[in-house]
């Protein structure tokens, strides 16, 4: 069962759970806004869902309400930042802001970020820069949930990789892991009862399946791509530990505190005026937005849309009918909001 | 039928040729280089198979041999070039030079190129970063040859991706198009006989199809991952443009004077030892190979690479055995190099 909350009701609950479980007035704002804009948006998974999982995580001490951001290093464009396991949300805002600082006088700022924690929807920083007006670039790396092409077991993690570009209409936001289906979205279709639109990975026998509980159960998910996203997973992963100087997704499977605790994430920011008047980018960028979005539909009635399109006219119907919730999900946050931190976590993965 | 020429033997040659077609003497050289590496490391497409493409073009005019990149505007840690059609290779690796000259200075370099032409493989510049000992990470926008994810005509271009990470032990590189299977790959499995491994774009029914000459005939490349290389595509095409103020893949469309003439290409590069020191982060980068490779083979005797070592592999056994070159192609760049520029293209595209 699904209910429609208000965005102002859902705030005021998350936030007095967020409070109740140890996070300051400050953080427990921040955090309830970028969960229910997630929400919001339609990623169901790393918004609400997520909220009794992140507490579960500040109460077994992975997520450390008192770390924050530290600088290590800078040079020029670039800033490195110890995370001391602090709120992935913070810290990755935090950060993506200080590109965009970096990003003002360098033309270009780059934000290198270690020991940080889940960072829940993986555009929401690309979205935040594009928001306020600048190219964004984001990546992360993760624990390892996939395996490598040419394997059978879990190898390297399902690492997000977004690119947000600022359009004065609704930014065009790629937000992208590296599997063809999250898991959370093999649980939705198991539960209905449905097989995948395409194979979404083996089955113990180690044949190609679109059967979402097959996959589950061998823990083989599919790379998009099949070679490609598992060679894009990798990269990324070594990249985020390279440039950050800090841990690979193998630091992260041996730490075994969770998903994400002990991660790099990368935050690049450009400024888009920098060789172009505002009124040029803008009017390139429609009209390349314009020829895709008109391109001939392989349906009838069908319609091309680029990347975050879609995800604008879902916000505007969440913001005037409320935001889709899980009902259980929602009891829960409820239950928090009340008091009780005993938890156990009924969101899908 | 396929040939093996040691690589000194195929530089004379092929100098020769570019030099007939109108090159000065150093960039003769310098693309005789590129060119026979690509094909020396497995990518022959747009190795030696490109050379009676690309002298096609500087007669037609529409690689002008005389351009070279021109500073347009420079802010902090980015330049902005015009490449005026001159020649891909030089231009690109202008680029990428200054683009580690800025990193040296500032961290992280990025260099956009405007009004340039097909560099032709896509891991060269991220290759040549990381040999330098620079992470590297570049794209490139192009013409429409693939639909968008819903459509069922050419929407965007094939646009490569590329991170390569320098490695003591040879780099590890993501050199990426956004389609399952290139042009060039669907006419060497048709020639074979073979069907693709995995569907490779859709017939003209519109059902997907492993039948590699339904999908020339229909023009209906898959995106990797379906909906994600669709998406990546298009935010990559003008990521590109906005970057370099230049043109984006519909502008390469209208003007219609080949592939890629007129693109825009981004060269970012990132210093690796900013913040740790050479030998920490060597030894980092090698664990997380040496986990990745080492992963539990899906078949027996099978084995895991990361991107790029394989690459690493073929070229050691060029450089050893020869380079391998169809007949037709290697016939033709020696008419070429005799003096004969009445070209017909016989490389697969």
């Amino acid at each position: 069962m699904s209910l429609n909350i208000m965005y102002d009701e859902a705030k005021k609950t998350v936030e007095k759970a967020l409070l109740n479980s140890g996070l300051s007035p400050r953080q427990a704002e921040v955090c309830a806004d970028i969960h229910i804009q997630s929400s919001a948006d339609g990623v169901e998974s790393h918004g609400l869902n997520r909220i009794p999982r992140f507490v579960d995580y500040v109460q077994k001490g992975w997520v450390n309400v008192s770390g924050n951001p530290e600088l290590k290093c800078a040079k020029g464009a670039v800033e490195n930042y110890d995370g001391h396991l602090g709120i992935g949300i913070t810290n990755a805002l935090f950060c993506s802001d200080r590109a965009m600082e970096l990003a003002k006088e360098h033309g270009i700022g780059c934000v290198t970020l270690k020991n940080t924690t889940h960072w829940m929807r993986g555009g929401t920083y690309a979205w935040h820069m594009a928001e306020k007006g600048f190219m964004g670039i984001s990546w992360i790396n993760t624990e390892s949930c996939m395996p490598l092409w040419g394997s059978d077991e879990p190898g390297v993690g399902n690492n997000p990789f977004c690119i947000a570009i600022p359009r004065e209409e609704g930014p065009i936001v790629l937000d992208m892991a590296m599997s063809q289906y999250a898991y959370g979205k093999l649980g939705t279709y198991r539960l209905a009862g449905k097989t995948l639109p395409f194979p979404g990975g083996f089955d113990k026998d180690g044949d190609l399946t679109d059967d979402p509980g097959a996959i589950e159960d061998s823990m083989r998910i599919l790379p998009m791509g099949y070679w490609k996203g598992s060679g894009m997973a990798i990269v990324l992963d070594m990249a985020a530990a390279l440039m950050a100087n800090g841990n690979s997704g193998i630091d992260i499977d041996n730490a075994n505190s969770g998903s994400c605790t002990g991660c790099c994430q990368i935050f690049i920011a450009y400024d888009p005026y920098l060789f172009g008047s505002k009124e040029e980018i803008q009017s390139l960028l429609n009209a390349r937005v314009n020829a895709a979005d008109s391109t001939h539909p392989d349906k009838e009635e069908g319609h091309v849309y680029c990347p975050g399109e879609r995800t604008m006219n879902t916000r505007k119907k969440s913001m005037s009918d409320g935001i889709t919730v899980n009902e259980n999900v929602w009891n829960q946050i409820k239950a928090i909001a009340d008091g009780n931190l005993n938890i156990t976590d009924v969101s899908s993965k």
